[in-house]
């Protein structure tokens, strides 16, 4: 049984709580929050659990064996420091942390202290990325070209980070997961409806080694909700639609291939329309597989999907795609001055 | 009543021909196609069509008023130029050629023969664009923000022209359109999946003066077929899902705003999903009017939506495109050898 | 305050104690259930509330004002009269007994006893039937025509229930809530594909005083869920599709009138084809509004619209569809005898 | 080659000529029509085809080999036995006539004059149909328990039959080219939004020997287009969407089964949701299937899926329907006014 302590009760936290409650390997001992109506939910929930309204005085509790840190993306270099410091073991909310400057310490104070260090990215247990990283292991799909996800919604807007560092990670490490490789090179587009030190929508491309290419639509500004993930491979072509709630996944045994024509230099496509296979997808909350994954990790020392290196690729990737943002943003400014000075002097 | 000779009776010369016979302002005279079995087909439509296997032949004939070219882009320039310097009208298919130089040659040539010159931007007479283009002028979106297009598809590959040459004409034509105005700045990246010559995927990121961003996803490449327009306004928002039979145009009374905080530099934003609405659209052929306007040009020297000026900053708006492709391309191209060497020394 | 006992703590159970703890009206007393294990279960929520084995013992505990019945249908009747008779306000769960006489029984019990006695028709309080409501009572429909329903689904099996008197209260208190009137003739036909006792398919058409119509399409055998409801008025049309979480609601500006042809006898009908309109529903949880509800008709004796005798005429559409699959069942079976009795002899 | 005489170019007319045109089996050699402008149509799409203003002076021009019907309903009995007598080979548009004695006559004479008698049930040839056809025979389904469908839509008012006779004789000929039985039972209901005379929305229940049930919901008053058919097998279901281009059948690897306890009287039902398939239906006309068939059948005595006894079949259905129908209007008529007088009186 390993005694865990929670800080940070917002948005996330009320799941973390849940999923560690039900899982027979964990005791939550203690929630640590510094608003006072947040501890009380808690109460509410198991009058049993310690409230603590200071995250250091949690980590510094012998009793507990790993703290679990769900507190805004800014806290969670220093705070993981200071537990793993405590030679206590931590899942960590993703992104792991904001550069890869703190990931590397992270990483090395865990090793050195001997500790789980593990980030949440929980879509890595979600059933159909799951069932989707069987399919391209498979080699069903045949060699894969295309990545491209589309992730819009209104009305997430976050206070400290922007649309990129929000939604960007759970793409990330999916990409990451799925093919297990790092892009050589990004380009990035964004804007800003309101605030504009944090957009609110971004458009990035990546290249990969394998000759994939990867593209991602992140918005916080669609008036519809999209989900959407399309992968071509040379074989197949798969579609991922998290809202469809009947087919989430579907198999497009269709194509194009190309017969190069003798003697001549000569392309021609060919077409192939084919069936379509929507493989079941088990419907189970991915968290519960997250927590049982760290309680496996801890005991078992079973190999992590979400140990600090991804957390460390995830955080390097946002970095980058980050640069890229601003070096666009630089580039525009630019030509709009040129555009304005034309303008007045025409 | 204006006698039309029509060049080139491929995929497209077939609606032209039908549209041109419905309207009671044109006789088709003669249709010109280099292939015999083409030429068939006309005369079983319409027998009494003069049937030319020489394109020349038709521009030559002096009983015709009007040309209409629905041939490869490459022979748009050459054919038009010598149609309009034989006095002819002329409506050409898009794009109205394949640079900018040959399109202001065009135009130059129409001016001092004094005829018409238009190019086929059939999407400005589709009933869709026609309301989108009602609702924007009317303020009701607000200020336009963000315009984000998706036309993919499979299985349409040309032999001669690439995905960008192929499908943005009809984007660039309904943006500038809609809103009229010419991109400052562009990006975009493009993969080929089969001829490296001729990508068949791109990504294209435009920024307009008044501060709107465009975002095109085109591709040839998608198992799934979608035709989708957002625009984000800062009062509502518009989709347009053409292939939504029932309701191809949704506004939605969503969006966010601001509060500065008095006395303090925060900003809260402030949620509005509100009701949708899908206004009646009226379904006819978007062709039909795109022949009724070319005979009001004609005669009552309408002002034309889609003149040569219309087809010149298409033409420059794809040429940039193209630029922006390569340059992306070439970039790439050295962050691979970079890629490479590393690990070939590494 | 009035603090509540809740009987039975099966599948509905949990959605009541959680929507009753959450009322600042209620405070959840005691709990009863035959099976520790949902008892334990209980506990784990709120370890401060009651454990009673016995439903009796709870109804007999003079500290409980109110009780709240979430068992089998055929429990209804039994235990709702002893707490009547204890003067207990009751909350039963849906269909309020299994026949009228019960019904009228219950009815006069309440009032005798002077206590609410209330059913939980949830659908009452669900944002979209709310809506419906209001915009049927303003006439924008016009006249009522026709109500088409369709509720299927796979895998709701009942042990002690068919299809009819499972998915039925939903509809029928819909139907009634909507128009408020009573059919005045009904038919029925039903279909078991596992037990012959209990019909999981049922077709059943209701006609009205005004001349509505009604359909109910409901089954427990489809492999696609459905959850749609279609009202054509002489005006509009309106379709509810609860399972589209974007637009819940549509209302059709589309219709048909006819015009007669002067001094002839032919009607000519006019097909009209307008906008669509979508109305925001807010995100509301029904069951929260039948809690506030049951306060205000005990507290403010407020009129309750899901009174004892709303509930018996719920029943007594229930008993009159099960009569009329029973004679369409007998119809059948005589059919069939005649039917293989002419295969033997032909 | 066969000389075809075409009778009637109204609203399914210049589909056939169109089909038969490409047929190189066939030469259209005649139109007959009594409104002018219609026959102006014919002569515009090809200027060889004889006008003919009187179905009887084509019937006997001795030049044609056969005449296709697609006159009204009501005439299809005299001009088909008028065209078999003078040993033309007829294809009529369905339903075949307006009862069976006129179906049995007509099988007779092209029995007699030993010609070809063909009713045009397009969905046959279909290719969602032929594809389910396929799927049923192969027994994938398990045995059939149900077929339910919906074809409802906006606008298709028809002056001289009811929706029955309009919708009714696509979803019976289906029924029974997929099922090869005939309902021993039929029950229905109907309702008439304009002309009390001509129901424009119906729904039919039918049982079957194998104990399959059916049922249809036809409608002319639907606000949103529906052509839905779901087939529930023992093993699997499938769905038939028509209106779903990129899938139109999706086959359910879903059920319910039951397992009987041992020693007890118990049934405990099983659920199973499976992986769902599309399997590709090729994109063709079913009408140019149908001109090839009646070729075949009338040079290579192919058996035909749609001769006199399949129109006589589905005759008969829409006449047990169009009782049962009347019945069900006679029951309401009286229970309407048992409740008026009820209410007089209370």
């Amino acid at each position: 049984m390993i005694k865990i302590g929670l800080i940070g009760f917002g948005y996330w936290g009320p799941n973390l709580l849940r999923n560690f409650m039900a899982n027979p390997n964990f005791q939550v001992y203690a929630v640590a929050d510094g608003n006072p109506k947040r501890l009380e939910l808690v109460q509410r929930i198991d009058a049993r659990i310690k409230l603590i309204a200071d995250a250091d005085i949690l980590i510094n509790d012998p009793e507990i064996d790993a703290v679990v840190i769900a507190t805004p993306v800014g806290t969670h270099y220093p705070l993981t420091m200071k537990a793993l410091a405590k030679k206590k073991h931590v899942l960590v909310e993703k992104p792991l942390c904001t550069n890869q400057r703190e990931a590397q310490e992270m990483i090395d104070l865990a090793e050195k202290m001997q500790v789980t260090l593990m980030v949440d990215h929980t879509f890595l247990f979600n059933s159909s990325v799951q069932k989707i990283h069987e399919i391209c292991r498979s080699g069903e799909l045949g060699k894969i070209c295309s990545f491209d996800s589309v992730r819009v919604n209104l009305g997430l807007f976050q206070q400290d980070i922007n649309v990129l560092w929000d939604l960007g990670p759970h793409d990330f490490s999916i990409v990451h997961y799925l093919f297990n490789e790092e892009p050589i090179h990004m380009e990035a587009a964004a804007y800003a409806h309101l605030n504009p030190h944090l957009p609110d929508m971004t458009y990035l491309t990546m290249y990969f080694p394998s000759n994939m290419i990867a593209h991602f639509n992140m918005s916080w500004m669609s008036p519809v909700k999209v989900r959407r993930v399309s992968i071509g491979g040379t074989n197949k072509m798969l579609v991922w639609d998290d809202l469809n709630h009947e087919e989430k996944i579907k198999i497009y045994n269709s194509g194009i291939s190309h017969q190069q024509e003798e003697n001549r230099n000569v392309i021609i496509p060919e077409y192939r329309i084919g069936d379509i296979f929507s493989p079941r997808v088990p419907n189970k909350e991915a968290l519960q597989g997250v927590v049982a994954h760290f309680a496996n990790v801890i005991f078992k020392k079973e190999k992590s999907l979400m140990d600090g290196y991804a957390g460390l690729r995830v955080v390097k990737m946002l970095e980058t795609a980050q640069q890229a943002i601003e070096s666009n943003l630089q580039q525009l400014s630019k030509k709009r001055e040129t555009h304005s000075c034309k303008k007045e002097y025409s």
